[in-house]
């Protein structure tokens, strides 16, 4: 066994928040184009070079006069006066206004010399003279509708302050101030290494016996350094040859405000990290008391700084948000106000033993009084489906060790759009419900079985629990719709085992496999051998079980196994042979207490729609 | 004069958003590449592909074993089982785990065949057996340290719905489903035309005798469009060539999905795009019943869908935030949630007589007690920097004539990151005040004067007042700071009309530029006048105020006048000569139910380092 490091000494989680913001990262300042500088902030004061309007400008269409020349002008008694020429917008006025006249002006034109108003065209008709002349039906004020030169922003006045978050109507005041470079804020480079010998490129095939996964921290953690206000560089991974990687870690120290690297926490990549940073830099830190994330790694290297990430993507994004992209916001000058906040109520106690500080990914629902219930998301460190099925993170006191049902607690949202679901449902993985779904707007599915469904239920969590198979909720429920499916055992194509049904499966030279003991389809085929007499212990492979509904298809169908339990939809699906056994009934159960949420009215709406969805599906019909 | 069109039978708003709505501008959807799908829309429902592991994944660095053979272990009475290979991740295991052994396992390895259970290395040592075998001091169950194929997802399990927006979460679980190539909404192309003969481009120079200003909506109205999710493409702008802007508007209408033009709704614009639209499309709503953007033109031009808006920019971003922005914003599958709303109290009474609903753009305060004020923003409709004064739009029914001081409102503010400024500053137009608050996150300041200050200070209005001169305000403040700064005249350089005090402006051939009557300084002149025994009816341009601090001094500095009233430190920059009278106080008086605002606090700090700002302001002193 290799020489293990140890992580002694943790690091506070508010002494790591300041070790990461002492790493200076700020580029220097830079100038942008005005048609690019949206999303960015200004590096200094903006001063008003010009006045704006630069002129004397009407702000009407109508006729520029002289104020005291309409004194006593009405309706029933107009005063007339001849128009001796006219102004267009843009052009230097070839004419005056002197005592008596009248000159026809446009809205943005320049007030003639002479004029010190406007008079609306409305309030003025062609006169009677039978010389063009104009009769004013109203008296003005001088500087009616005419907008003074440098009435809008005058020339030496402060415009913009510096750090100020550059939206469309900055842009707008840049335009009128005619600022066609804008000072901004640099934008942090940030590289990207994430380091693994089984980490493949999405796109790219996957050896599921080598252990081969998909890269996920790369994009994931370039996708926040942006979200963030920095500029993120991807780097090839260095997969195990340390030469690599420390090439790598070393081009992007040469190139980068701040290179981030991911699973190179684990023992031998951080031999080669502490070598770089040994030869070019400092440690700064070396684990934090804080979960997920403890091995986490702060220092310079030569110029740039750097943090290594765990490398679970939850781990790696947690400890990003909560370290790193504060600093990038900072160094970017983006307002803090990007995070958000809201509280709900914990629908589930939960019991902690760490004795560190613990960052717990949570979902939320909306209850029946509109109230957020808040419930932990914890697939297992390594699971990326955690990612999308939290809406935020509640920090826990390393001192915590219990959290009751129904305690407030306070939810650092991911990102200040995040909403709640407008429909959480639970529970039984179906194919047709998830079809349902793409006609809701925001849906959640946890797809965790129908048993799972129930006993979420009796915790009060979701709006529609997804139900098949015998098991009864102990709640009172309001049935949405439903729907049977047929189910039976998926075989290879053209079934040569020659299985023909349950009894088939016993005693026999079939490699079965089954679902989940959550599954009502599980449940549905429990009571099914029961009443064929089959004996569960009899059949090979009954305790092999794989979660979802497609599992067992997906299985036989790459030759691990001889048959499975499946519905007729996914054997049709991966033209694999199917040997019926029944079909099994799927309700869509409403959580009374939610009748009245909207996302499960619009669930019940494209849930009317059944037929449509049916037609696709075999084996299924409207119930 | 020229036919003017005139705007009958306007459309309601609500009218207008459905005719809006109805423009289908929704481009195909599109494939990008996963670094390139941040901020975009699934377009259809991902399911997975693979399973995600897509083997039995060692969890922990340790030992796979059959956990059976760790029935009984413990720490005092440890198992020993000899080891019998290596595994690392991302390598095919070259061993399989008999009854009675063990393989040492990396983190992320593949369970090899007969283990079905890790044991994390601390929980193991080496044993004393001499033949390198481990110790185990704990039991395992199967499962334990494994994270089983297909756990995180499983092939076929529904992963993300159409309509998802995609954030670095998602950007997660797509890569670990290996999906490279991202199915998206489109991106609506918008086109922006934007005519007027008097505008000029930013960074081009402005010939303000012939009335030119930059445009301002070109840019404006392109960053408003990326904001809401589309892709803007600037046309030159056509200015009065109507064969031009044809051009221009039957180009746009065959490259985008939607075609915006602005200041287009001028009479003999609105010819030549009903001219376009008569031949090639549809006209379908020409103005509707709103203040600011009555003259709003909606139709088809060929394929595309085409939106008029008015020319001043409030007006124009305020019917494109309304009207538009929603029809991208939905085209794009962007969440509504992007729209975000506060209420608060009115700061004071406001009257309307329009007959037509109302968009009244608004700043924001929060008092001491951290309710929200707010207050109209009106600088007129041609004034840029209302954009930036104000924070959102309160909607006022076209029957509502009267809003009183204290009615509770709701203000849909420009963008969900919008906040009240953290401190609102009113009054004196001053130098060494606007530096300070470069040390100040979001500060605003709206410098109209002293007189104003105060005014605005009786309605509780602003939290610190800048104030100068002789006037005081009635109610109670908190001085945070007071400094001195010397005024006089403002000459040409070598002051060629030889003007050496007060005296010298009355009845003399000296044109003089004063400030308006808000001005402390201007109290202070008059003051001073008074004092010397100047009647300023004996001064030529008395009345001739310009309203910033600068202003006289540049008016001066380009030929226009032969005296002003400035600052000594306005007539050091521009080089200008000057006849110093004296010298007046500048205090920054805090709102005393203001003085635990955070802001207040933050701006007292910034004006503690006076010394500082004052050594590069001639003439100022630290009071």
């Amino acid at each position: 066994m290799t020489d293990r490091k140890e992580f002694r000494d943790l690091a506070s989680p508010e002494e790591a928040h300041e070790i990461v913001a002492s790493l200076d990262i700020a580029p220097k300042p830079e100038t942008v184009p005005i048609d690019d500088c949206r999303g960015r902030v200004l590096a200094e004061r903006v001063d008003a070079g010009i006045d704006v309007p630069g002129f004397d400008r009407a702000s009407m269409d109508g006729y520029a006069v002289r104020a005291a020349d309409t004194v006593g002008a009405s309706e029933r008694d107009p005063v007339v006066l001849p128009r001796v020429g006219t102004v267009h917008a843009g052009v230097e006025p070839d004419v005056s206004v002197e005592a008596g006249e009248c000159v026809e002006i446009s809205t943005g034109a320049v007030l003639p010399d002479g004029a010190d108003a406007v008079v609306p065209v409305e309030r003025t008709r062609e006169a009677d003279d039978g010389n063009g002349g104009i009769a004013f039906e109203t008296a003005v004020a001088p500087g009616d509708s005419v907008m003074a030169a440098g009435a809008d922003v005058a020339a030496g006045e402060r415009a913009l302050g510096p750090g100020t978050r550059i939206t469309p109507r900055e842009i707008g005041l840049l335009s009128a101030l005619g600022v066609a470079e804008v000072p901004v804020r640099g934008t942090p480079t940030v590289g990207v290494v994430s380091t693994g010998d089984e980490l493949v490129r999405p796109g790219e095939p996957l050896d599921h016996r080598a252990g081969e996964i998909h890269d996920v921290n790369s994009y994931t953690i370039a996708a926040a350094v942006e979200e963030a206000g920095g500029e993120a560089v991807l780097y090839p991974h260095a997969g195990d040859d340390y030469d690599e990687l420390e090439r790598q870690l070393r081009t992007a120290a040469d190139d980068c405000d701040l290179v981030l690297s991911s699973g190179s926490t684990s023992a031998s990549a951080v031999d080669v990290v502490y070598r770089v940073i040994e030869e070019r830099g400092d440690l700064l830190l070396h684990g934090v008391s804080i979960k997920p994330g403890k091995p986490m790694l702060v220092g310079r290297l030569g110029g740039a700084a750097y943090v290594g990430l765990p490398g679970y993507p939850v781990s790696a994004l947690t400890i990003f948000r909560t370290f790193v992209a504060p600093a990038i916001r900072e160094a970017a000058g983006r307002p803090e106000s990007e995070r958000a906040t809201v509280t709900g109520r914990l629908a589930d106690g939960e019991r902690y033993g760490q004795g560190r500080t613990r960052l717990m990914p949570v979902g939320l629902v909306a209850d029946g009084a509109g109230e957020t219930l808040v419930y932990p998301v914890d697939k297992g460190s390594g699971a990326t489906t955690s990612l999308v099925d939290a809406d935020g993170v509640v920090e826990v006191d390393a001192d915590t060790d219990y959290l009751a049902a129904g305690e407030r607690v306070t939810v650092e949202l991911f990102s200040p759009d995040v909403r709640p679901p407008a429909v959480l449902c639970v529970g039984e993985d179906d194919p047709l419900f998830a079809r349902a779904l793409d006609g809701v707007r925001e849906p959640r599915y946890l797809a965790t079985g129908t048993r799972t469904g129930f006993r979420r239920l009796r915790d009060g969590l979701p709006d529609v629990v997804v139900a098949s198979g015998p098991d009864e909720p102990d709640a009172a429920t309001a049935e949405l719709a439903a729907w049977t499916r047929e189910w039976g055992l998926v075989v290879p194509a053209g079934n040569p085992a020659d299985v023909s049904g349950l009894v088939d499966l016993a005693d026999a030279d079939v490699d079965f496999v089954n679902r989940t003991t959550a599954s009502g389809l599980r449940a549905t085929f429990d009571a099914a051998l029961d009443e064929a007499g089959v004996d569960p212990a009899a059949i090979r492979g009954y305790e092999r079980t794989v979660r979802a509904h497609e599992s067992p298809a997906r299985t036989v169908a790459r030759g691990d196994a001889d048959a499975g339990l499946a519905l007729r939809a996914s054997a049709a699906k991966l033209d694999l042979g199917f040997v019926s056994v029944g079909a099994e009934r799927v309700r869509a159960l409403a959580n009374p207490d939610r009748a009245d949420k909207a996302g499960v009215g619009a669930l019940g709406d494209a849930l009317t729609g059944l037929s449509g969805l049916v037609a696709d599906l075999p084996g299924y019909e409207d119930a």
